[in-house]
């Protein structure tokens, strides 16, 4: 296996800090990334869905890529997203982010007339060549309204940097599919919709989600016991730290992480306008959940 | 009731010439809607369902805007789609679009993560402020993930320029439902999902959607008759007219329009890449039912 | 074109007096069709979706087809739905009702496998082909879980008895489609969640629905109007009367029509528990519809 | 925690062999059974999704349970399905069963028409009330249309016989919701939908589903080297016996299990009609997969 390889672990999926008049709030992402390449992460990925990608334009998106660059300077990689309809779209926005000197890219597409399986291979194929760096398929039926079948990946294999799935399914046995099929070739990545020391037990070798962004530490922590044998001591953390992803499945996902960053203290706002934010009800379980795997983590 | 009236009647939904390098192809846009113009239809909305619009980048719909302007040169009213996510997107496209001359919007909400009802009812209104002509509302659940409440209807009456709505439900009785409950304040334009004869019966003031760019004359008629009380004569153009809207409920609905123009004579390529386009056997039952329509209204 | 033929018109569908303890209260069934022949319906149909049928046992089935034949006394045709996952289960529930002396069949296939499409066909033309009764088939996707291609329903015309075709889609313009694809051959009914006049106005032969049991006059002069000629008093009922379906759409059907039957002083009791009643902000708009229906029919 | 215990570990969903003409093949079922047990399962669950069961008639499934239960001979428990429409329905197919000597129940409400919270919880409340077994509550929002709420499921723990849940969502994390809010109040099984050595990890007493009827030594292991704490040998076996699910989750349940048990050896037929059977090229992907399963379990 060559090249095209990103350091396994945590990389959370940063917010978009947009206000209200659609400008954005590039120090707010400064000192975001800043505190999670502190805590350890591996990695960190603006532009997901936790980030709102599709409600940004091409230029809040640049924006935002520019400040999380900065932001890193180089200490983690910086993976953003890519998510367009159409092929060339997908082709321009990964240039764009490839020239300013991203690390990788995670390549999603939105879907509102059927592709062909075809055409859907090529959409990635031409957005993968279009670009050096590692790729990372994104899959979430729910979100994008459509999926790879086991051929589509098959074939995307053909694509030298194409090297990851980031599967937000919630389907934990579709994972295990996919390692069954691909091993090393297609590496999974964990979205939030899965228990995350499962998809690591089965191999996956990382988790790229909203969540890992409120609760560093402790998803450092979790991989770190699942890969070095600890299934016990990694049961015993996930079974708590549970309840931030009942809340992540519970309320609309951005809403959510942007509240509970409120609650840790970052000025990150609402989710882009005309997405609703959580009320002061919600915000309370927000709260109990992240206190929840706090206490998990802490010594006895 | 006042201004920011349309001319009632049949408005096609004009397709998207894109080539797979991304570029448009305007002369092909001037070509359709001169000879749409020249049929009889009341107006022309370029970026619409049938127009891929989620499919096209901001530069993409700006130049097909500027060439359906240029092309209807103040013959028939020009009402162009706009389509965001988000409110501030929304917004800055309506202005756009109003800058350069165009006499009506039509507005659509892609949604991804839930709304609040206000934040919904925002949107639109936001949207409507910032420009001086008349918006039409589209309400299209599969296509965009979302749809109004009678309730928010009724708040959007508050702005003065929200003066109709699309439906592309495919529910007729919702139609009824809306003629009974807003009269003149916010008339219905059936789209393809209905069968159009029907919608005018009801009250509704006209036909916009895909089909009618490749049956212009024949829209027209229908409308001429049920307008003028010729009930039968209308039912029985109705009938065999339908084989269109079988093809565009069982094809891709731009692939569709697409071949459609293309046994027509027009050079507007495929849909915009990776979707798929109609294949050989698919097309000959487009050419199938638009021998029915026109046999329909031939003279016997 | 041959026998099996069944009035045209207006067939209830009636609701099912389940009590608590599962005991169907015969009396309640006696009086309701009693006087809904006495307003000038053209058959009844116990059983249908409105008759909460998939809820009901073997027995309770049993008895409330002895007692509508009872009731109806040879006057207007009995019409019973049959409600089946299995083939072998329908075949001898449309024996047992066809011995008992009904006068027709509506058949309905559960579905919670997937068939194939030739199985499909089997459980229709075995279910036909044991008893010597017209059969009318039920379509309702939602509600069942399965629908007929165009091509099933081709196959099943080589049953001669299947004769008719009742489409609760919902989707008008699939009724337009049966009626071009098959003339006299595959007749249709309107479901309530059509607009009936329009399905009237298509050809369609009748209105065979929950509604009709609650406003037997209006529906009754609803059809007389559309089928002498007469569109505009048609729509003129057909506004107002809308208000009814509207409610149907919103609430449960099944709770809804008991709800309105009760208002309209029947003792029909409450919907198969754990099925839920209408609450009484529920029953006032019920109420309220019911009203604006008399007064539509009401002399100037 | 009080009684209404059931053994933990591996309950195969037992097929219903039901011959074209509706009859039993009460044989096939006494020699399945009588395998399975000297396979080392620890009960039998007849009547559940894989038994097909809402295609099958009352009295079929009377003659099921009572030749599961001869086939058993208290050997070890037999735990039959209960699925119903209606509360009085499932009342008294529970009481049946009890009578006939059952061991616990299986309780699946299907649902047509909304029930309301307090309905849905008194369905089974009032079924669990009429028998004195363990009841196990079956959640499966595809096959059934209804799901548990977290309320609900506290609600129905006041019923002491209510011990049990079978979460056949596929949503892994929903069991971790369940086993951190109820712990051993009410213990869950894992459906085919799962990957059930992290249903056991996450602490759930068994794998109730049709796979474990065509490799029940399998499932015995692993769940054995689960319990034991051998995770790496757990996670060795459960990988290569993921082929086994992967076709249940390509191919129609029953069809699938019934295919793989005639290449067993066992004479089941085909699944109920209008089901379709699998057909020769899906039989080879059936057969390869229990090969691979075979395979896993081979000593080296």
């Amino acid at each position: 296996v060559s090249g095209y390889a990103l350091p396994h672990g945590i990389y959370p999926y940063l917010v978009s800090p947009v206000r209200r008049d659609g400008t954005v709030d590039e120090a707010a992402i400064e000192r975001l990334v800043g505190d999670l390449i502190a805590a350890g992460v591996n990695g960190v990925t603006p532009l997901g869905s936790t980030g709102e990608i599709v409600y940004l334009t091409p230029a809040q998106r640049r924006t935002i890529v520019a400040a999380t660059l900065r932001a890193a300077a180089g200490r983690v990689p910086v993976v953003p997203g890519v998510a367009a309809f159409a092929t060339t779209d997908a082709v321009d926005q990964a240039r764009e982010f490839a020239a300013m000197g991203v690390d990788g890219l995670v390549v999603m597409r939105q879907n509102a007339f059927p592709a062909s399986e075809q055409g859907a291979i090529e959409f990635f194929a031409e957005t993968a060549r279009a670009v050096d760096v590692p790729i990372i398929l994104y899959t979430n039926p729910t979100l994008l309204g459509s999926d790879f079948s086991i051929d589509a990946l098959t074939a995307l294999t053909a694509e030298p940097n194409i090297r990851y799935i980031k599967d937000a399914t919630g389907d934990t046995g579709r994972i295990l599919t996919l390692v069954n099929r691909f091993g090393d070739r297609m590496q999974v990545f964990s979205a939030s919709a899965h228990i995350p020391a499962f998809v690591f037990m089965l191999g996956g070798v990382g988790w790229m989600a909203g969540p890992a962004c409120v609760v560093p530490q402790a998803a450092a922590e979790l991989y770190r016991r699942v890969t070095s044998g600890d299934t016990a001591g990694a049961l015993a953390l996930q079974r708590p730290l549970w309840s931030i992803n009942e809340c992540f499945r519970k309320y609309p996902l951005a809403a959510c992480i942007k509240a509970a960053l409120q609650l840790r203290g970052y000025e990150v706002g609402d989710p882009v306008h005309p997405q609703r934010a959580l009320n002061a009800k919600e915000r309370e379980e927000v709260a109990a959940a992240l206190a929840d795997a706090d206490r998990a983590l802490a010594p006895a």
